[in-house]
């Protein structure tokens, strides 16, 4: 645990939560300022700041939570589709330090932005990238 | 596969791709339209339309594969950050119909829009979700 991280302290059941969900190792609670109605939050309960950080066996289990979850709000909701966001660093909007999975669930016609303007794929970036992977 | 699935053609390499990464049950490729340099797709070779149809076990691995490819962008491209988005149904944006990881790195200053405007979580929202999970 983490001093003065509040995602472990909600994790551990140290500051009160919402819990849709509980094990072991994850707690799933209902996101304070939600994007949607039932907008929800996959909480490890040990700190890993983010996913270049979380343990391969925690991976392993968060999607696996995540799709039961996922399921269950879609259809307790009638959802007409969700999108899971998890964010790593404040450059992609990260606003606690603390491993998390959002399930955001979406309606027709709701106002929730989760999209992207397409770039081009050039030919130079291609080569660079694939160089990496090489 | 499904027959005119594209993700399952360029999974399974009848379509050529940018392909960074490919096991037994993945491959990585490059989006063609990408949101930043660098945007890559995790695809399962075995077709599953979304989240909640993926298999347990190709849900547990996904994830590790996203890590690792999301710390490879991240520290081959220097970006400062990275999403990952997944998105379930046309009403979260879905456009292809095969189960997909959007890896996002991000960047200083860059133009890419993921994010939302926060709600408020209501008494009668979270009593009605609560009970849900009962």
């Amino acid at each position: 645990m983490e001093e003065n991280c509040i995602f472990c302290k909600i994790a551990r059941g140290d500051i009160p939560s919402a819990t849709l969900y509980e094990d072991e190792e994850f707690r799933v609670i209902l996101d304070l300022g939600p994007a949607s109605k039932g907008h929800a939050l996959i909480l490890p309960k040990k700190h890993a700041a983010n996913l270049f950080e979380l343990p391969d066996e925690t991976a392993a289990k968060a999607l696996v939570v995540a799709k039961r979850i996922a399921g269950q709000l879609k259809g307790g909701l009638h959802a007409d589709g969700l999108n899971l966001v998890q964010n790593n660093g404040a450059a992609a909007g990260q606003t606690v330090e603390h491993f998390h999975i959002h399930l955001i669930p979406r309606y027709q016609d709701d106002t929730v932005n989760v999209k992207w303007q397409p770039g081009e794929l050039s030919d130079a970036d291609k080569e660079e990238i694939l160089k990496l992977f090489r």
